[in-house]
């Protein structure tokens, strides 16, 4: 998997990662992203009842107008890891507003890696004085964006930017995991910045809409991590009192959704072992979440992501995974596309060159199943990566 | 896998098994059970949308006194293949209703195999008339089982009886698939027959209720198949104006449903490259919906699966997926067992033997995991494969 770089960052956050020591490898595992002043934070975290203290902390201090820096360590997810836990990831935090000077409740928390273990606060204590100088370099945003993985591949970073009334804004995120889910690693955390201003309540809407169009829409097995969280920080704090401009507000939520479903795609298509990625398209629904229900039905299907991994449009198995996916609809009205091919129609398979279409699916990494289930307008999107050998033997054969 | 027998069998069936010509293969592909007067039926059908016309043929004609047969064809599903489907589902009810001797509305028709494909109906109607003579043996009820199977390794079939007062009653199951979810295929298939007296309302509810106990309880892949059914029969029917034994009722249900409950767990035992069985008791909840949603969610995790798969006592995975499923509980109190080691309690791993653990999961085929929630009376118990490289290999390197 190539490593993805960034070409535009906002104003007002610096950036950096080091070799702490937490990873037995020796790679990076201690990331910063700073704000030179007080930031606009707001945060979507993991719903799994058994979560790190860290999703704790962050849940309890956001959304806020008060945000000066996100400290993440990679290795070690701090989860399953009770008082004891709750205490190093205090310390954590401690430790990064010592770096950032400012107090400990301005800093969130993200840890990822294995879970059950405590953190190695030794190492920690010694590693934050060595921290190198933080910037605001596309380089620093890199550097912090290597250091938030855990067994990814690759890199994963996007970034978008938009003008409105003669100012330009810009938008970057940076991701790790999901792909490559490993033992007892914990897995989704991505963190945005942008230099578009927002209040803390603004900071929050968008962030649950960039997710739900984004984040939220990719699986790699459909196991919901300990330690997923998502953050969005703006460098430029809005008063709420202020007017706000609809029309920017609209260009900037449309950069940040473009900005974190390209970031989001990177994930699924560096699942561990992945051959493709299902760009699953559902349609013609009630509603969008109806469309999203059947979407998610589907992508967690084990023989679908199995016949797509095997190049064979397997029409079957994805018609009636939809049909159990506790959605309405007449299967008489159904169409399905697969890389543009019509494949299934009126209740019925249509007469399709099935070599024609499995050459398709062979030629590219992104094969796009499309499915209308009737005549509305609910539509949802869903990115996953297929079900391979590799992923079992990668899940399995390992022993602790 | 070996294959199973029965050791009692009801009075008043006859059943008989053979080559219709349907499955390339050359194997068993038509199977008929017949009551040898009228018999009270009651069946639980698949709730996908997208389901074989056989389904709606049996949902519109149960329960039912009138039952005399139920014709049964692996190899083809007859789902997906629209009117002239119906048709062919009407043909078949007729055949083998003039072989029995009774109206057409007294055959329940079920169909197994690829879907999307028409019953080779000619093939069909030269069969019936070589359809050997039904017997009411064990060889006989072997042959019909042996016929319903599709990509099974091994036949499904089980057997118990009960005395009440002197008379003795037997329950007889047979059962095909899950196990080895082929290309297209449509999969768990089960008839009971059975000498105790049920009225059709009875024979409904006793079927509900050992549905739940035993085949919806069994997962390979959590992909709910098109033409899922199980039909109970009795062939002695009960006036529901007389006066029921509780008593009676209750020693046969017992009997049902610990038929059912062997039966079933032949099929995730045979599932696609099955190398564990998974024994999932989640316990401790409000209600037994709660403890089933998370074994359900436990067993469809491919993470978890595959760490069974690699004798791996890997918490995380099942702690975490317990965590996501949904229901409300304290992570604090919960209790994990792998065969019978506590390995997770108060909210952490205990210091466990892993080795020991893992060396106890190698030894068995059967895998038992032992989840307390919490202090309440809500239990749920669940079957279910592991997700191996053969699985993967199976339903992937197929191409239509």
């Amino acid at each position: 998997m190539q490593s993805h770089t960034i070409e535009s960052l906002p104003r007002g956050f610096v950036y950096g990662g080091m070799v702490a020591g937490i990873k037995k490898s020796g790679k990076l595992d201690l990331s910063l992203i700073a704000a030179t002043g007080p930031a606009a934070a707001a945060g979507v975290y993991t719903r799994n009842l058994v979560h790190a203290t860290s999703i704790d902390w962050c849940r309890q201090r956001t959304p806020s107008q008060e945000i000066r820096g996100v400290v993440v360590n990679s290795g070690n997810a701090n989860a399953c890891t009770g008082r004891e836990g709750e205490e190093n990831n205090q310390r954590l935090a401690a430790l990064a507003a010592e770096k950032l000077g400012c107090h400990p409740n301005q800093i969130l928390v993200l840890s990822t890696g294995v879970i059950g273990q405590q953190l190695p606060m030794p190492v920690l204590e010694a590693a934050f004085p060595r921290f190198p100088e933080l910037a605001g370099t596309p380089e620093a945003f890199h550097t912090a964006a290597d250091a938030i993985m855990t067994t990814d591949q690759g890199r994963k970073v996007a970034s978008a930017s938009f003008t409105h009334q003669g100012q330009t804004y810009a938008v970057a995120a940076m991701a790790k995991g999901a792909g490559m889910i490993g033992p007892n690693m914990a897995t989704m955390l991505a963190i945005v910045t942008t230099d578009y201003p927002l209040s803390p309540n603004e900071a929050y809407t968008a962030v649950r809409f960039a997710a739900d169009a984004s984040f939220n829409q990719i699986s790699v097995d459909g196991h919901t991590s300990t330690n997923d969280a998502m953050l969005l920080l703006s460098s430029a704090v809005r008063d709420e009192a202020s007017p706000t401009d609809q029309d920017a507000l609209w260009a900037f939520q449309q950069a940040l959704e473009d900005c974190c479903i390209r970031c989001a795609k990177l994930i699924p298509a560096d699942g561990e072992g992945a051959t493709h990625l299902l760009n699953l398209h559902v349609h013609g629904t009630l509603g969008d979440s109806e469309a999203n229900q059947v979407a998610r039905c589907i992508a967690n299907s084990s023989l679908v992501k199995c016949a797509i991994h095997g190049n064979d449009p397997n029409w079957g198995r994805i018609v009636s995974a939809a049909g159990y996916a506790g959605v309405d609809f007449n299967p008489n009205e159904v169409e399905l596309r697969l890389n543009g091919h019509l494949i299934f129609a009126n209740g019925r398979p249509e007469a399709f060159d099935a070599a024609t279409v499995s050459r398709s699916m062979q030629a590219e990494f992104e094969v796009a199943i499309d499915l209308k289930l009737g005549p509305n307008g609910g539509s949802a999107r869903h990115y996953a990566s297929d079900l391979t050998v590799d992923y079992v033997r990668f899940n399995s054969e390992y022993t602790t």
